[in-house]
């Protein structure tokens, strides 16, 4: 990447006021199988927030329900301050293409402040030699992230498993400084685990993703472009949904982020 | 309890429509120490819904922000439709007090459709020995149901441990057959983390859970009014916020709820 080009994500997130209206347009670099690839949908909704002239604080959790297929066209981010405090703020955001609403979130943004900290759950045991694969074969999006595995592990593509655990290694593709926008598409990179738990390709797509950032605004700046562990696994499968949790960790052993999705699937 | 009383939870999630607003009050019977109890909030939020005349299938998801108090006084529940699918709905409901938002929430809800299914997650080591505890120095919303922990333990009370690890046993106290707004306060019934990891009392509130159903409605008239097993821990405390997840079980290892929270604390 030259020091004049624009990272993929930064197009892709790229927006202008038309007619007093946040406007954005999908990217054919985030394209997933079908429409777009739900984390950068999730950064736009997080980044219509970060941008607003109102805005409080930093971070502290969003929940994106993907309401309808993102059609590959221009977009609406219509985000709303609900409720501000002290040093909270609620936000709503709604994306719409064609005045139809195909994406709802909300966020709460809060100011930190300095206290006791510790991190209960455990690091996770990574493998020693954690290695790129061949991503040839994956959507458009997946090029904008470096993946690694341990050796002989592939978690997107489909194995046979009696677990629907996944440990990997990402960063964004050409490296980028982390900030609130890419860790949260990042938070969306774990593959739908009914692909790892049947080892079969089967209709899937999340229906809802809830983030929770452990992290500040300096602390981010201080992790740069370095790689994040991602440790996923699925819960309980009933019904044509099912629910898979992550983590993103530092390799130095900060949680950054948790993160819950609740995926609809077939068969 | 006579069978012509009214369970304290059907008495506070009794709604009226008044001037075309669907109109609730809230409960001396819930009350936490500062206003309600956050599961009857979350319960009324997801009961807007339930009784929507328009509500298409059952809930798989809900994400509730506690944006402002909620003052001990009435509210209105406004619950919106953004976008109906074939087998899906998505819905953003308010709760309002003095015309300002004091809660928001998103929910999807969809027609389950019989599938594969499977728990990765291992079903959680109970102790043999589980037992009622003096619950009167808790809290009124406490009273609405039977708590049953290890001998000696009870996460209730702060107490010193490396560990935010509970396991309880729950059901609504007099018994009633559980749906699913009776399950989305069962959801919020485990007391902040930060309790059970500091041994003390400090400020501490949720601001937003999120919480993910697995089951639907027969699957939940079978389970009557048996109690729910209740395991529950904490991520990640880092300035001025932290997470804790949670599960639900039957006895027989049904994995009913898996819910998430990012909850406010203070020092």
């Amino acid at each position: 990447m030259s020091e004049k080009s624009i990272h993929p994500i930064d197009a892709a997130l790229a927006f202008q006021v038309i007619d007093g209206q946040l406007t954005g347009r999908t990217s054919a670099a985030y394209m997933n199988m079908i429409g777009p690839f739900g984390g950068i949908t999730a950064a736009a909704m997080i980044k219509a927030i970060l941008i607003h002239p109102d805005v409080l604080g930093e971070p502290i959790s969003l929940t994106v329900n993907f309401a309808a297929a993102v059609q590959d066209a221009p977009f609406v981010l219509d985000a709303k301050a609900m409720r501000t405090g002290r040093s909270t703020q609620h936000w709503s955001v709604t994306m719409l293409q064609n005045d139809e609403i195909v994406t709802t979130a909300t966020a709460v943004f809060a100011t930190r402040r300095k206290t006791w900290e510790t991190t209960d759950l455990a690091f996770p045991q990574l493998p020693d030699d954690m290695q790129p694969i061949d991503q040839s074969m994956m959507p458009p999006w997946a090029n904008n992230y470096r993946f690694r595995f341990a050796p002989g592990e592939n978690p997107l593509v489909a194995r046979g498993a009696d677990t629907s655990e996944s440990i990997l290694m990402i960063r964004d593709e050409p490296p980028r400084p982390l900030d609130f926008a890419s860790l949260t598409a990042i938070s969306d990179i774990f593959p739908p685990r009914v692909f790892v738990r049947r080892g079969k390709f089967v209709p899937a797509g999340t229906v809802s993703i809830t983030i929770y950032y452990h992290t500040n605004g300096d602390r981010l700046k201080q992790y740069g472009a370095g790689e994040l562990i991602g440790h996923a696994r699925a819960n309980r499968f009933y019904n044509r949904y099912f629910d898979q949790s992550a983590e993103l960790w530092t390799p130095e052993g900060d949680l950054v982020v948790t993160t819950t999705q609740i995926v609809y699937f077939k068969e």
